[in-house]
């Protein structure tokens, strides 16, 4: 069903997509939303539930409101850090470009869709936010083969998000996400590049029939 | 940087990909699985943290006491049925191939890695599950272009299959996957074709600038 070029293709956007916090103005072609959006709506999701809305901001006043969120949550969780040597490091840290990107987009999780009774999200819940991960993921590769930059901002309180974009109570904003074009698309993950976070060995994490066993 | 060619192999897979219950017993050549572990591990995830890991299951013996798990599961959940017209189209449904596919692997999500303090876990913390879950939408794509089928079951209790895989209390156990070949990759999800579900219209979940703005 795929050709080997095909395949090298996957292969190729899984490889190269990077989470990105810097953006030029430039507008993104409509058409580009379109097919990011049609990409996220086909991702897998339990019992078919579909349970993600897509909140398109381009309103500078609002994105103005969502960037004020995100540094507030940003100045309290320095205090974390602050007996800690990676308190510098992360004050440095360049962690969101919601001004910047000409396009954000709030993804949402509703966990009341589809009924009570959701096959499989029965069992385990979490499946309903796990759904719509897949759905930010088919996003984040259609963004990269479409030369777009994407970020996934999670620096923020979801009741104030709530108020801003007047989500209803129930609704779960589970994601802020940045798209537009940039200057700069790098090649390792901006965390590694940072000394902040190393890339685990992959043969390290892998287990045989129980966990524990090489 | 993507070709035109690229684009439309990467739209092509995430639209063909499904979710499958049936397998054949061939096995898989060694070099897809790990490429297709290379395509998780490559996922992004919140302040870098790769809390992922993957157990292998080839063993029959375990197969089949996850198969019994997810057994148990259905049956219980069938109860919850009893008085609603679907339980017949429930019972009627096949939910697992675990005694089937070659593969199962156990994708678990280890909320501990990386600290306490992970960037951006800190104010959502269900990022780590979502990372997980980027990393399994990209398992689905890798197995979907090496021609091999892949199924995610979500019935089961977690810690059933603690029990079984010998996985410790703070490890999360979020995913059984099976992975093989397949008679029949069906064009439209099987809870779609089964009247289970329909798929709903993208325009409908898409809002502008505030929730409820169409």
């Amino acid at each position: 069903m795929f050709s080997k070029e095909e395949r090298e293709a996957i292969y190729k956007v899984i490889e190269t997509r990077r989470d990105i916090r810097s953006f030029k103005s430039d507008p993104i072609p409509i058409d580009a939303i379109g097919r990011i959006l049609e990409a996220a709506h086909h991702a897998p999701s339990v019992g078919f539930m579909q349970p993600w809305n897509f909140v398109l901001i381009e309103s500078d006043e609002v994105k103005k409101q969502l960037a004020w969120a995100a540094d507030k949550e940003r100045r309290a969780l320095t205090i974390h850090y602050e007996e800690d040597e990676r308190a510098s490091k992360f004050l440095s840290l360049k962690i969101e470009g919601l001004k910047e990107a000409p396009l954000t987009i709030c993804v949402t999780c509703d966990p009341t869709r589809g009924g009570s009774h959701v096959l499989g999200r029965n069992s385990i819940p979490e499946t309903d936010m796990m759904s719509t991960a897949c759905a930010i993921q088919n996003m984040w590769l259609a963004s990269c083969v479409e030369g777009l930059a994407m970020g996934w901002v999670s620096f923020y309180k979801k009741s104030d998000v709530r108020d801003i974009l007047v989500i209803p109570p129930h609704i779960d904003p589970v994601a802020l996400i940045s798209i537009g074009y940039t200057d700069v698309y790098p090649k390792a993950p901006i965390l590694e590049s940072a000394n902040w976070e190393k890339r685990r060995s992959l043969q390290n994490l892998i287990f045989k029939d129980k966990w524990g066993n090489k």
